[in-house]
């Protein structure tokens, strides 16, 4: 069985798919706005890298979720249902942690089926 | 193939099941207790999860720990060899870390094989 | 289907492997040393790791790497891709995190493939 990677670079994959399971993880593209449009711009990184691996929001695993402030954990919580269909959502890690950029608020890790 | 899934809300799943891989994250219910006390009941939630999706805790694969303390680490390890079965301890990360709630004292995600 | 295990204590194995996926953890073994050196032992180690699993660095799906110092990312990076083979980088999350050994400057949770 082959490993399949998207967008390839030589530090990171934006995505690496292998025997049914794919991971990827997401940041903010412009980290000089608010947590709130961060986090939207994230999400919807997170559904395009989705579309691009023949997945969906509906075939999530596992989030990881980063963030750098406890004050945005409701503004999370409300956008994130919103996002993921209902009936959908993957097992969820919350915590609290610095990124490696100081502008960064949220970083989070998935782990996706795509193929069900 | 299709996704399984263990008492699912709005914002997480207990636990997903995929392709044999099962993805679960445990925090203490009640975090009023010191660290021992939240542990232990983190320990018997992680095991109740693994009879519910048809595991236990001989199959775990990978656990990642987030401790707030690291006065803690004794009282983990200790903790953790009672709880697992000889010769089955995963592949296991440790981090210092705080989380989303200010009063919770560890949280660990585990991924597990639920058939083996 | 069957969980191997690599050099299982009481507390962790250095690899679990099940149905094509391996989670391992890898730290630097003396933590003695300054980063660029602490890095180099632990990619090492990942390296001699893979060996013994039947995998390698171009079958990596997921690297999870925590640091304490951001002042410490561009050597991260640097190292990083001359270790990887071309064409072959992991999904990969990059967390600041404080680790369990005050001395122990970098830690990274990998996934890999061990049959592809």
């Amino acid at each position: 069985m082959q490993i399949s990677r998207l967008n390839t670079t030589a530090l990171w994959s934006d995505a690496t798919l292998y025997n049914g399971i794919a991971h990827f993880v997401e940041v903010p593209a412009d980290t000089r706005v608010d947590f709130q449009a961060q986090l939207q711009q994230l999400l919807s990184q997170a559904a395009q890298t989705l579309v691009s691996i023949g997945s969906s929001p509906a075939q999530l695993l596992s989030a990881t979720i980063y963030l750098t402030d406890r004050a945005n954990v409701a503004a999370l919580n409300q956008a994130w249902q919103q996002w993921l269909p209902a009936g959908c959502a993957p097992s969820r890690a919350c915590i609290k942690a610095e990124l490696l950029d100081s502008a960064m608020l949220v970083e989070i890790a998935f782990v996706a089926a795509y193929a069900a």
